[in-house]
């Protein structure tokens, strides 16, 4: 085990656990629980059930996201169950109240079902003001996202496709400035038909990107495949692919501009796939923790820009640039459909907080603890209205 | 409204409701994030899931409590649903935080089908060390706690019926030191079959009362009863009023010593009906926001000893004397089935934290903030073993 590795443990060991439920007054007073209990509470349980509207006013539900998961697809350690899980949910509420002040609170189920999970999402709905779907496998997490989505009336963030489309899209408009391309005219190849490269692939569509072609371990996806399709893979042949190319990951990122890696497959491209690429190759190689080809090998073989989810290079794509900031406008603004319009507008808010002097090969994106994320990201989803 | 509602709802607006979800940390940087979430967290993960056992020792989930309440029996208000109901369960969580050190998070429930309460239940149970069943109407709520006591790995709580139990036997036992009687030669009145009713009736003939009649709406409840009965009115018939005497509350009151109102009924005792209880009456009404009977009028009509729900009155007969610090307990020892030799440990101890000279008709319980509270009730629970 790593240095880090073991850091880790001692400090959940010495916290045990790394979040609490807190409230907002301190050293109450024999007076004050008069108000925040028995009997004061009373009037405002009846000013909420006279108008249901002042829940949000009265209570902490428009601060409260669910993160929910049923541990089946955790980090790169895949289907490790929900008390396995618990330590990834935590640390992601220590983000959502670091960088975007937001309550989350770790709902890990202990089902698998899609049935079950819709049900119990459901039932706890009212004392939230949004959820965040976390690590469920796919494409079982798309279809509980897309039915919570049309059933629930608070917002269904689902991190690993939404967020994630919009870190990516954020580099990848970084990047092109950098390479002087047009998002309209690239060849992008996207390796990985679960929910990131779903997500991927619907936002940089929307957002102007016309020739995509998305792989999974039978190669390139394409309109009137039939082998190892889904409701999902059929959506992608739609959307992309116009052509209907067919052929492994090596053939179709042949001339390509971009490479995004979502696959969960180490070293899954080698530095000659890359030399055949077009001029200045982009490369997101997303997989935890060992990504689709090491960033030194893919520099050797041409790549310009190399990103990757991993601290330990430059351009860290990082979904924590998202989902505390994207989650605090949300709530604020009481959003309730997360669409293709609020994504992009993101995406280029987190583009935009990479002042134009800073923005170079190893630095596409900005750093985590930078003001102007949330600033940024407010004003854009401001001028988009509700 | 009164001032004390305006102050309430007033304190509420100002703070957005009374809880947050908060990191055990604070001011992170970068390298905090590398421990507390990726890449470190996944070697968290991975011990909890070669040795489950230590999810107690690495996550929060020793700490949490859900407070679960479907809406349906708020305060003295009914069935106002999840959204009013949400108010209550964030005062119940900071009295949690704030006496117990314990997180409570509220989950307000979408659904008042017993089914699918238990089914959420069960889905939610990973990141929790206990539950605590609140404010559900009964009999319901007692055959969800029955079934989820059967099914859970964790302690079930049910404050309603166990919480009010225990405070109810500690003012008890300290009511009869002064009157100078003996539990076990005493006859006790109980108006109410609900939760609490049955809570009380139960741990009173645990503790050694022999001598309990239950009444309800229709009167005194004995074993062979027809009328308006349920599963719980049965086990209780069982259990009480060996000579199956008959009659409406008024009736069997004659020569009781202990009266104990939890019957959400105002006035539902005369002060006529007190002038024929045995010398020295002991008179809990406890129903709220108006008690059984005004603590004036019993006292006029001869009651040694009143106790009330309400902070307007000495003796306040309140469950936050009990929750927050059994639930520390059952917490931090893994109790994993709620006992009634852990209730009644934990009312002796309460009991036990009035120091005789203090010990008066008018104090006849512990102030919420007394320290000696929580330290009695684990060295009580310590001294029972597991």
């Amino acid at each position: 085990m790593d240095k880090n590795s073991r850091r880790a443990i001692a400090l959940h060991k010495k916290l045990r656990g790394k979040i609490m439920v807190t409230g907002k007054m301190k050293n109450l007073k024999s007076e004050d629980i008069k108000l925040v209990y028995t009997p004061g509470v009373a009037a405002v349980c009846e000013a909420i059930y006279r108008q249901p509207a002042k829940k949000y006013e009265l209570t902490s539900k428009g601060d409260n996201v669910a993160i929910v998961t049923d541990g089946t697809r955790i980090l790169g350690l895949g289907n490790i169950g929900p008390y396995a899980a618990l330590p990834v949910m935590e640390g992601k509420a220590v983000l959502y109240r670091e960088f975007g002040g937001v309550s989350a609170f770790p709902i890990c189920l202990g089902t698998t079902k899609k049935e079950e999970i819709v049900a119990a999402v459901r039932a706890i709905e009212p004392v939230f003001g949004a959820i965040n779907l976390e690590d469920i496998e796919s494409p079982k997490v798309l279809e509980i996202s897309d039915e919570l989505s049309r059933t629930l009336s608070i917002p269904v963030f689902h991190d690993d496709r939404h967020g994630t489309s919009v870190v990516v899209l954020s580099g990848l408009i970084n990047s092109l400035k950098l390479v002087k391309k047009q998002a309209g005219s690239i060849r992008i190849v996207i390796a990985g038909a679960g929910s990131a490269g779903f997500g991927i692939c619907n936002l940089l569509a929307s957002a102007g990107c016309k020739n995509i072609i998305v792989t999974d371990s039978d190669g390139a996806i394409y309109s009137g495949r039939r082998r190892n399709m889904n409701k999902y893979k059929n959506d992608i042949a739609r959307a992309t692919n116009k052509k209907r190319e067919r052929g492994l990951l090596g053939e179709v990122l042949r001339g390509a501009d971009v490479f995004i890696g979502v696959s969960g497959r180490k070293n899954l491209i080698s530095p000659a796939m890359i030399s055949t690429m077009a001029r200045d190759p982009i490369i997101f190689a997303l997989t935890n923790p060992d990504p689709e080809i090491q960033p030194g090998a893919a520099k050797a073989a041409g790549a310009r820009i190399v990103a990757t989810g991993s601290y330990l290079y430059p351009n860290k794509v990082n979904n924590a640039l998202v989902f505390p900031h994207i989650m605090r406008v949300i709530l604020d603004r009481k959003i309730r459909a997360i669409t293709p319009g609020l994504l992009i507008a993101t995406a280029r808010a987190i583009a935009a907080s990479v002042p134009p002097a800073k923005l170079h090969y190893d630095n596409i994106l900005p750093d985590m603890y930078d003001r102007r994320i949330q600033k940024n990201i407010s004003k854009a989803i401001c001028r988009l209205g509700r």
